[in-house]
């Protein structure tokens, strides 16, 4: 992984419009999606927006659970309160808790899920992951793609339940989604049909212009957005 | 994981010999093994000992790296003072230290592995596991059976270093050896021959009569025995 320099332009995925092109696989006019970074304008001439499910975190979702998973039991609201009824009232799932509101992470999980836990796609990280590690099940899984609580502390938290792993038989594992971009077409092919037919549903967050795009990622931290995080660099 | 109760015997790994038998299986003579417990006799009327690397230990090992590994490059010392030269001058190890002597963990890791690391057989936990997420190589695999170091603390050191896992693209799984208790009889015929040929060394720390077993017990915690602790009950 990357780290991010003061002297380049911040790392982020964009899906942005040929404007002009000398190479044959582009024409003006196409569409295209990468990692183009928070610029107007990108090698080919380019113009840049960030963007939402069929791009990154869609996939890493689907590598995460294609990958590691066979059903997906829970999935913990990473966001703010406001969001977390979202989860259970619009998007059907069948429990949701806001963990930065909670007193007893461990008494949440058991309320909305008394058997425990199989699968825990890991994006937070500290307490959370440390109460989840309680409350596995046995040959459960632990997709790890981020650890959201731990980017902007000074010194992480601990995790001081690992021992449950082996009790419990358990697969922990990190993956980068970068490393399955050639399985997008794939992805893409099974998702669109979903989206077509309002089966898998976009919530985006959209923050005009790359001048506002810093403060829309620092309000990601501390859960401000509602949805994917976009930016929007240009109007078409 | 079964607890241990103050009203049963203690769990452990046993070989014994038949005493006297009415299964069809076992006849006056026979030499069998399993989860005996700690016992002068059991049910089918045995004299038990407790034994080492054909047994338990061995097969965790074998289960371990067969399961999920390819190639040992490290395996520390879990073990006291004067044990750990004996893993570089008879046993053939390239480097060992002691976690237990050593101030800076990351210094002797970086000290014996320049390249970082590719397998970790975790058995330690605590400041060791946090230390090895340091110097975890791309795609590295920790396969998980103990961690010795953390049973009888009354609050477990934290893992501060798990979100290299995710950068790293680690495994981390743990495993009980009792799982792979089908697998014995391969296990045995692969590792039989390289006993006999001198490729693999038993290594036994032996204390006489099932009186001394606690004692015995208690040494392994703090590292007192030399190679695997046994306890032999009775003399053929």
């Amino acid at each position: 992984m990357a780290e991010v320099s003061n002297k380049q332009p911040m790392t982020g995925c964009g899906v942005a419009k040929v404007i002009d092109s000398g190479h044959q696989n582009f024409r003006k006019g196409d569409l295209v999606w990468g990692m183009t970074g928070w610029k107007d304008y990108i090698g080919w001439i380019l113009i840049a927006l960030i963007l939402n499910f069929v791009g990154l975190p869609g996939l890493t979702a689907y590598a995460g659970f294609y990958e590691f998973s066979v059903v997906l039991l829970f999935l913990p609201s990473t966001i703010f309160l406001p969001k977390f009824d979202l989860l259970k009232d619009k998007y059907g799932f069948d429990e949701a808790f806001n963990y930065k509101e909670e007193h007893d992470l461990d008494k949440a999980l058991k309320r909305c899920l008394p058997d425990g836990i199989d699968i825990y796609f890991e994006n937070v990280g500290g307490k959370m992951l440390d109460v989840v590690l309680l409350n596995m099940r046995l040959h459960g899984r632990i997709p790890m793609c981020g650890m959201i609580s731990q980017y902007n502390l000074e010194e992480r938290e601990g995790a001081h339940n690992l021992i449950r792993l082996i009790t419990k038989q358990v697969r922990m594992e990190g993956f980068l989604v970068s490393d399955y971009f050639p399985m997008y077409p794939k992805y893409r092919d099974m998702v669109l049909p979903f989206m077509r037919e309002g089966k898998i549903t976009c919530v985006e967050d959209i923050a005009e212009g790359l001048e506002n795009a810093p403060a829309a990622l620092v309000g990601v931290f501390s859960g401000r957005n509602v949805g994917k995080q976009v930016v929007l660099v240009a109007h078409e």
